[in-house]
C-alpha cells in the first residue's frame, strides 16, 4: 500500500502494488551488460547482493480505468564502501526513468537511507522494519535546489516469501 | 496530509489536518495539575520544553459529512534522560484515548523515534525533518505481543510559523 502526498496541491494518491525482489547471482551476464552500459565496468568485482525488482501498480489517479496497472522492473547493484554505507547503482531510478547511482547508509536503527541526485530532483528514501514481514518505505522528492519539497510518499509493504 | 493504511483490509484513509503547537512555560499550573492527576507529580522538576498541541482533522472516512473535522488536544511533557533519550508525557496518547509515557530516542541523522505501551497496543512513531519547515512523521499500531501490525500511517506536515 503506497500513499503519495503531493504538498502544493494537497492532493492524496493511493496505490496498490506488488513488488517482486529476486537476488540475481553475481556473475550474471546482465549485470556486466549494464554496467558496460553506464560506464561502470571497473565496478564489477565490488558488487555484493545484486538484486532485481519488479513491479505492478495500480493507482486510483487512473480515472479512465482504474484497474490499469503500471509495471516495471530494475536492477539493483549495491557497491558497499564500509558495513553501513556505500553506492547503489540502478538500472531504472525512481525520480526519473534513468540509470541512476545512489548513496546509500544505515542509521544506528538499522534504518537505511539512500539519496540519490537526478538531473532535476533529489530523492531521499528510507526503508525500515516494522516487523520481520513488514516494512515501511518513504521517500521525499526535492527540487535540485534541495529547498522545495516536491512530493512526499509512504509505503507499507508486506513480505510475501515465495519458496 | 495523511495517509492511514489498514494492512489488513488494504484500506486507505487520507486526512487533512492542522496542528497547532505551542510552547508552554513549565510553570504553569496545568502542567503541575496534569502531573498529579496521573501520580507523577515527583517529575515535575524534570520537564524540559513542555508544549500544547491542538488538531482538527477531516477524513475522507466520513462519509455523511466529509467535512466534519474531527479534533482534539493534548498537553506534552519531555523528561529527557540524557541528550538523546527520554521519556515523553502525553495527557492523551497517539493509539488510545488516554495518559500516555513514552520513550523517545534520537537516532544519529536527528530522526525522533516515540515508542508508547498502551493497554491493547503498542505504537511507534517517527518524526524527521526533511527540510527546514517540511517534517515526516510516520506511526505503526502493533499488537500488544509486537508481531501483528494493525495499522501504519504517514503524515508530510508543513510548518507555518505564526508570529
Amino acid at each position: 500500500m503506497r500513499s503519495g502526498h503531493s504538498l502544493a496541491f494537497q492532493q492524496f494518491e493511493d496505490v496498490l502494488s506488488e513488488i517482486n525482489i529476486t537476488s540475481i547471482k553475481s556473475d550474471e551476464p546482465e549485470i556486466e551488460k549494464f554496467l558496460i552500459s553506464c560506464e561502470r565496468h571497473s565496478d564489477l568485482t565490488k558488487i555484493k547482493s545484486p538484486f532485481g525488482m519488479e513491479w505492478n501498480a495500480e493507482s486510483d489517479w487512473e480515472p479512465d480505468d482504474p484497474s490499469e496497472v503500471s509495471s516495471g522492473s530494475c536492477l539493483i547493484l549495491p557497491i558497499p564502501e564500509d558495513e553501513y554505507s556505500g553506492k547503489l547503482l540502478r538500472s531504472v531510478g525512481y525520480a526519473e526513468s534513468e540509470f541512476a547511482a545512489s548513496n546509500y547508509q544505515f542509521l544506528n536503527d538499522g534504518t537505511f537511507v539512500l539519496t540519490t541526485s537526478y538531473e532535476q530532483s533529489i530523492a531521499e528514501e528510507r526503508i525500515w522494519f516494522v516487523s520481520e514481514n513488514v516494512r515501511c518505505r518513504s521517500s521525499i522528492l526535492k527540487t535540485s535546489a534541495g529547498s522545495g519539497i516536491l512530493q512526499a510518499s509512504f509505503a507499507s509493504e508486506v513480505r510475501i516469501i515465495k519458496k
